[in-house]
């Protein structure tokens, strides 16, 4: 089968591998859709990161470079391994692609533990690839209601999920946030299915009529026009936002959250930091403010899910271009980062089936 | 009477004023024991900052300087204003020096109100005086057991209380605190009175003495000598201590504890930052932390009053000094600026009556 394996930095190769079989627990995938992820980008550009570099094999999947990339996938059930019984063929599925000790399985915070990894970066195949065989314990079923493309976004859809999940906030709240890339438009989409009201302060114009148009923020504005917290003060009766959400890994945008948050609030940090910022930690002492990290997901998948299926969250509209695996550095990579206001999410069809 | 009062920067002055009676609903206080504070120190070397300058009156008191300073008090109950009922003549006291508007008393989160401010520092009199005259509400009765040069402690030790209550600490957790100054000894007292394992870093030998002397530390560590956090690991088979206190507002200490804190770990930032440090909150995110802010106490002084008066904190070893009212400059805060190591809380008795 044909598969986008990463080899090092700059050096990804579409190449023809061995079809993987499903061993006992496991369910083979024939895979639909696989999004392009930023971690995935980071990792072309200045890789390798969580990929374990060739000679250094990963504790737990003992493989190194190359490996095949992609772990934002959805597909049909191709073949059940030994022992799976509640699947079937041809059901709809995607997958939440942790690798992580057995041990922590169904454990609370398993995606904090010791070595934990992502399929289709620290090995055990990848969504960039004809099919994959995944344990079953990762495999989530998905209604055949909600089309396989949509489906591909349940993984960053899920990222999301947790973000909102760890920031406590809940129906009737309001949310400022920082950055209207990926992260934050599906971070919005989370927040407004669970009727909190959403504040997006973002640069790119493109991006805010993008947030606006499908409905995710009730209100974008471009930091260089507006002073943002003022502007969400003014929406709250001068209290802030009750929730923050940091999507750009830029100092001011954080810097603005602890000015925009109202006392007592909470900053949920989604964005993974190159540097370390200069953080205006005065202001969330004096305002008692809660600064969360959040990586992954942690018992999201099945929650959201359901958003998508009940219709609370529609998906397409994040859908920005679909691809084959030959495209996969050109027009999709190329794109995401050298034109990445227009686009949101670029699924890859590695069989070409889709397309 | 003699009091204290705050002027400007590098102008306190010790002056004869009238002594406050006690209006509607107020107590008025025999002060036997004020404390110098941290932040009585920043108002004389670099302020005005709590307190309003002179021509800007507090929204809330009216008043402006000069005020009257000092809110670590003890004292007893010299007499009664109209109404209260509930208090007797000779009753030892402590008092919540808040200054808030009315609407927000006892309401969740008070202490976080608009135009917030403290006694002693805004206005409404001050422990640095003889007397002192304070809504009921504010008033906390102590048990005679407790010395009254103690109970001036409570105040100081609730700001403590309130820190550990925001890490959500529990018993047999583990606990590293970045500085052992005042405030980092008090949160290790509360500390290990709830059976947490204390570890503490800290620059100062005779700081260090301080902790492991008195008990509130398990273990001191140097860290110009030492990798604290590697140290904190080996301490929890690899874990990392399950909550962290940053008491320095140095950028380094900070970032100490988002490596010696475990995944899912919560941080409380006690410190008052004058600059925006260099936070690493990558690994925040990565370990998916809590950096939680804490100021002042919000129904911490009940419970803290009781640790004290079950005798699970002695407060006794953290008194290092007691002056007169004419020695505070020179004997009080000139001590706590230049010889801070050898002095952890220094005591005045306003009517010299304690010495």
């Amino acid at each position: 089968m044909r598969a986008a394996r990463y080899y090092d930095r700059k050096d990804i190769r579409i190449e023809d591998i061995e079809a993987p079989v499903a061993g006992a627990g496991e369910v083979l995938i024939d895979v639909a859709w696989c999004g392009i992820c930023g971690t995935d980008l980071h990792e072309y550009l200045d890789g390798p990161i969580f990929v374990p570099p060739a000679g250094h094999p990963h504790p737990i999947s003992g493989e190194s470079a190359p490996v095949t990339l992609g772990h934002e996938m959805s597909g049909t059930v191709a073949a059940l391994g030994e022992g799976v019984t509640d699947l079937e063929v041809g059901q709809h599925v995607v997958v939440e692609p942790y690798i992580i000790h057995e041990e922590y399985y169904g454990k609370e915070n398993y995606q904090l533990s010791p070595d934990m990894n992502f399929i289709g970066l620290g090995g055990r195949g990848g969504g960039l690839a004809e099919q994959i065989a995944v344990d079953r314990h990762w495999v989530h079923p998905i209604s055949e209601k909600v089309g396989l493309d949509e489906a591909a976004l349940i993984e960053p859809l899920s990222v999301a999920h947790h973000a909102v999940s760890r920031s406590e906030a809940a129906a009737g709240d309001v949310a400022i946030i920082g950055g209207a890339g990926p992260i934050g438009v599906l971070t919005a989409a989370v927040l407004k299915a669970l009727d909190i009201t959403v504040i997006v302060s973002e640069l790119s114009e493109l991006r805010r009529q993008k947030a606006l148009e499908t409905g995710v923020a009730d209100y974008a504005f471009d930091p260089r026009d507006v002073d943002v917290a003022e502007e969400v003060r003014k929406l709250t009766d001068g209290k802030g936002a009750d929730v923050g959400f940091e999507a750009t890994s830029v100092d001011v945008v954080l810097n603005m959250l602890f000015d925009a948050v109202r006392p007592g609030g909470v900053i949920v940090n989604e964005s993974i930091w190159g540097h370390r910022p200069e953080a205006d930690l005065a202001t969330l002492v004096l305002k008692e403010l809660d600064l969360r990290g959040t990586i992954g997901y942690s018992f999201d998948h099945a929650a959201t899910i359901k958003l998508v299926e009940e219709g609370k969250i529609d998906l397409k509209p994040f859908i920005t271009g679909k691809i084959g695996l030959d495209g996969l550095i050109d027009e999709g990579f190329d794109t995401l980062i050298n034109r990445n206001e227009t686009a949101v999410k670029i699924l890859v069809s590695p069989s070409g089936k889709g397309l």
